[in-house]
């Protein structure tokens, strides 16, 4: 660290666990923060322990969290020198990007021209040829339905509608027919336009059973980028993550040439910051590049982990334009990690959210667990967002071990008022599947008993 | 680990976090746990987490923790085929360990023979001069306070006057007057007997400013012998620790010198499982070696983040039999980690324990930060025991970062309904002369205001 802060202050545009991991890296680099924060947020952990806190409007996302006058008069009014934007809401929107340098404010994040080009799946999807990296049979923005049909045809059904601008799996469909397609299409638009402000979508072949595999990059936005190994994010509902681990269970060949994918794809953007590359592995073990997420992701912590690296503090460094002083051979993975996301949901009821007021928490401790978490006792979780209420994280020599890590770590864990994911993680760290690293996206619904 | 574990399971002949600690080791290894518990910690959270729990008396130590016939009856009743001693109660109690053998119960720890040697402080300065490392000018077992006045003539005031069988600072009297000593002597026997059921006196020569340096070791009982690293404990009130770091920091010759020095002691007694050779580092770079712990220490945490070795792991599978296939060059130690003790306590009234009950405790996360903690919201300190609620550890890259990690850390963590140490603490991570590790033993009196 240098003796002087890289800014002096930097202003949060985010809420829960991720706008709290935000302030502790700030934190640790001696800077202010600012948050800001919608009504319902106001009793929240984040503004609680920023420096200052701002409330950027009502409850509704539109009107708060993706307000950009209000952030940025935030900023301006609070004089913060910078913004991150954590991961959903603004994080991966270039025209906030560029208006926060219109306004001399430092995002923390790649350039807007690098977010234009990789944050739309089309796009990611032209670097990814011209970067000799495989991408799935798909298509770039689809301009009507009847420019679907056609592309389906040629792709051959099952396909996946999603929403170019997307991330996170959020307004994807399935489509399996010709009719299917033409009701989906309009609705994958409107959820498109809801979630990311833009209704532009594109179609891939949709590969049933496959591991989620993402590598996770710094780049100094000069040429100079580095991995920091690789994750398997493949049990997911609904095509959420909910458990990542660090590193895959991939064998090492697969592995290495996955990660110099990665690092050639995001040389080749001269990408700046931390980003993530992802990855469909098929049975085969072929894989495809999915998309670049250009942003800080939910699942950072495990990387975080085996490494010893801290990314959010990395991402602060780089967009202060200190030098990212990190080299390949730097980096160096040692144990396995793994990420439960606990979220306030009922697993037995198709994960219907169960928001409400958190009548006790106690999270588990000991060695080799971390735990980031926004929630409290007597923290009531608003409705109007997603349901994650903190992430288990752990830490141990090797994947088996971890394993058992985890379970005792879930089973330290209480949450009362809310239903949470928690029970259904116990039954996943004892599947003998999972155990063994057998795992595809479809492993909720082949591997247990749902 | 094993396909099977080293034992079906262990019973914990101890209470708060480290009954907890050693919990989560057996279930990460599968073994079950059995816990003892006094009437007032029937409703902790060790007893709330262990597989089995027995009550083997009410709230005095003497009756429940110390009460070496229930807690044998207890093994034997659970079918235990091991006991953990934890730290404190029976951990160096060499005739407890020999009883267990006798019992045909494995005790967690080295053997009694070792611990007789050891657990008395003139038997680990014999040990000492035998294996040529350096001791502090002091005496043997003292028979009268004429006998101490002797002896204080020729060592010169000021001496301290210990327990033999003692550890942790406990009974340690300070004495800079004939007529001192000539109260003193009486006073500290009984306190030596109510301690440790022991009441002989050694004499040390009392050095007033030191740093305390510790080395931990890890032994086979078959003269292998490797060391974790060293901490350095000099921060602490009355001579029990408040705050403890790994590595120290001491020139890097001295350091090898002080770990080569544990290692050459704990290997002339063959030592078996995890210990903790105490020495004082004088103002000129003289050390001593004061004594050896033969058992857990409650800062043992901070080795385990900078080595990544589960010490209790260790103990249990060392106990089991397992070979300890660590050689020192498979440790490895990685940037600087820092425990603060949390305890209820009010440091502005001379440290006068707050007990009672905790109506709210919310502990810091986030990357680099383990709790290892008994205490949740609503659990009520019960007054017999020592006032230790939890202990907050980070692990960082370097020094500097740690202590802003802790320091954030500390910001982050709301204890309500009792007084606790975390005020001083935050002050102490501001500390000029600390953040640059100038820190002897009576730090508290001489570098901050208390």
């Amino acid at each position: 660290m240098a003796s002087q802060p890289p800014f002096k202050k930097i202003l949060i545009a985010n809420r829960g666990e991720i706008a709290l991991r935000v302030i502790r890296a700030a934190r640790e680099l001696g800077i202010q923060t600012v948050v800001v924060y919608s009504q319902p947020d106001e009793g929240s952990l984040p503004v609680l322990l920023a420096d200052e806190s701002v409330c950027v409007g009502p409850a509704a996302s539109k009107d708060s969290y993706l307000n950009i006058p209000n952030i940025l008069s935030a900023a301006l009014m609070t004089g913060a020198e910078a913004i991150h934007p954590g991961y959903g809401f603004m994080a991966e929107n270039p025209d906030f990007a560029e208006m926060c340098r219109d306004h001399g404010i430092i995002f923390i994040g790649p350039t807007p021209e690098s977010m234009h080009a990789l944050g739309s799946k089309a796009g990611g999807r032209q670097i990814a040829a011209a970067s000799n990296v495989p991408t799935v049979p798909g298509t770039g923005v689809l301009e009507s339905v009847e420019e679907a049909l056609t592309a389906a045809k040629q792709i051959g059904y099952p396909v996946l509608l999603k929403a170019s601008a997307g991330g996170g799996g959020r307004g994807q469909k399935i489509v399996r027919t010709q009719d299917e397609l033409r009701t989906a299409f309009s609705q994958a638009q409107d959820e498109a336009r809801l979630y990311f402000g833009d209704p532009a979508l594109i179609m891939e072949k949709f590969i049933e059973e496959f591991r989620h595999v993402e590598v996770q990059v710094l780049g100094d936005g000069k040429g100079h980028v580095i991995h920091i190994g690789e994750r398997d994010c493949s049990i997911q509902r609904r095509n959420q993550k909910l458990i990542e681990e660090a590193p895959s269970t991939l064998p090492q060949p697969l592995r290495e040439e996955i990660l110099s994918a990665g690092v050639r794809l995001a040389k080749y953007v001269n990408y700046a910051g931390a980003g993530t590359l992802e990855f469909i592995v098929d049975r085969d073990g072929n894989y495809y590049f999915m998309e670049m997420n250009t942003r800080i992701q939910v699942e950072h912590c495990v990387s975080e982990m085996i490494s010893g690296i801290d990314l959010v503090r990395w991402q602060i460094l780089i967009a202060a334009g200190y030098p990212l002083t990190l080299q390949q051979e730097d980096v160096k993975l040692q144990g396995h990690a793994i990420e439960c996301r606990i979220n306030a949901e009922d697993p037995k009821k198709d994960f219907r959210p169960s928001a409400g007021k958190i009548d006790n928490i106690h999270f588990a401790g000991g060695p080799g667990v971390r735990v980031d978490t926004h929630a409290y006792s007597g923290y009531v979780i608003p409705p109007h967002y997603d349901s994650l209420i903190g992430k288990l994280i752990v830490h141990a020599p090797d994947r088996e071990w971890a394993i058992a890590r985890m379970k005792r770590a879930l089973e330290e864990t209480v949450v009362e008022g809310v239903k949470t994911t928690i029970p259904l993680y116990i039954q996943i760290m004892d599947n003998p599947y999972y155990k063994r690293g057998a795992v595809l996206t479809n492993f909720l619904k082949t591997r247990m008993e749902m």
